[in-house]
């Protein structure tokens, strides 16, 4: 009998490009910037704005446009035009409306997955953000809930198994952010499968150091499936 | 016995203040543009810009800041500074940092409503804000569940319903919006207890036409929990 009653994937990264658009956007910034100022330490400077500003704004394309403002405006010693203020909103307006690219295999990987457990999405960032790509990648109806919530961490997961009426024991996360995905399920006795990413954003870096044996990580999204099979199957430790 | 198994409040304006630091934060904007331009149709041209933009941005602060950036650039041809733009930025961070200020005999009429209904809170914004200010509010374990959602029609009040549980008849809204709060769930078969604010966002307005017999309006937060006992025991239309 299996081990697992419930499965949650994350969705930025795991099931769709994100970071790499992150990423862009901070070229087309510093890009900008650069016409005014040395830029060589402001990708640095940005993220200390941008960490500084989470707990005012949280994560999510509008207030990384918000705190790139505000860098730009002081980067430049507010010398920055309204227009190139304004090109810094258009760089947010252009990743809210991209079209949803899936990663290679997540699809059938994640359809695969659903024939035998019920699949959750839990995801951060812009509420409204993430349910216009939910609709837009055409899985919503694989997951039985999809629940965006404003930080992953431990108390976040606590409060999501009461409402599944879940054992953590029973659940199992699969993701690509070790922080955000991994540690704290693993921390409260779940289990977890790590796809990483080509890129990870600094602010998402961990690193696992228990709990182990509930913990693997997969290369490949077609390789998830088998990999929820044998933590299903695995003896309980 | 009673007809109502779960009873819904909204949190802008119903349980706090909200509305009011928005005309403020418009009042503010007006006044910085105003140093430019002739701002007297200025407050109807931002109207237009956000509503624009709430497809893209949803509703809350942030999305507020940066339909004020885009319209002060548009509104002073691009010759507002660097700083002013900034001042602007500056309005949303104070917003999302403002204290909660509960609205006049509402923290008693919700905490008599709870020990005889369960409780859900359903509002729209951004996440990060309004979680934030369940949590400053000291409301939060009061309600069973905090629900926030992008937008409050039909479709995501039948998707709660769905998640809860509950059958819409024997469901129960209280909030300001006419349009979010109250519309929606009448025309889904339940009922709801309007408390007007003092000030409604145009993007609220709504009237209702049908279901009154289920639709009551409280003029103070002191009428809620007899209203309620009063729906709960009519007789079934």
């Amino acid at each position: 009998m299996s081990k697992i009653a419930l499965i949650g994937f994350d969705a930025d990264d795991t099931l769709w490009k994100s970071e790499d658009y992150f990423r862009e956007a901070e070229a087309t910034f510093l890009e900008i910037v650069g016409r005014y100022e040395d830029v060589s330490a402001s990708a640095q400077a940005l993220y200390a704005i941008q960490s500084r500003n989470i707990a005012l704004f949280g994560y999510g394309v509008k207030g990384m446009v918000l705190s790139m403002i505000e860098a730009a405006v002081e980067f430049t010693n507010a010398r920055i035009s309204a227009k190139d203020i304004h090109r810094i909103v258009e760089i947010g307006k252009a990743m809210l409306d991209h079209p949803v690219e899936l990663l290679p295999g997540i699809s059938d990987a994640v359809r695969q997955v659903a024939e035998s457990y019920p699949l959750v999405l839990i995801t951060k960032g812009d509420l409204f953000h993430q349910e216009r790509k939910v609709a837009v990648s055409g899985l919503t109806e694989v997951f039985q809930r999809i629940e965006i919530v404003s930080e992953k961490n431990e108390a976040s997961y606590e409060r999501l198994f009461k409402e599944f009426a879940v054992d953590p024991a029973e659940f199992l996360m699969v993701g690509n952010s070790l922080r955000s995905d991994i540690a704290p399920v693993i921390e409260l006795g779940g289990m977890g499968i790590h796809v990483p990413y080509h890129v990870t954003w600094v602010h998402e870096h961990a690193e696992i150091s228990a709990g182990i044996e509930r913990f693997r990580t997969a290369h490949s999204a077609a390789d998830i499936p088998a990999m929820i099979q044998a933590l299903a199957e695995s003896p309980t430790p």
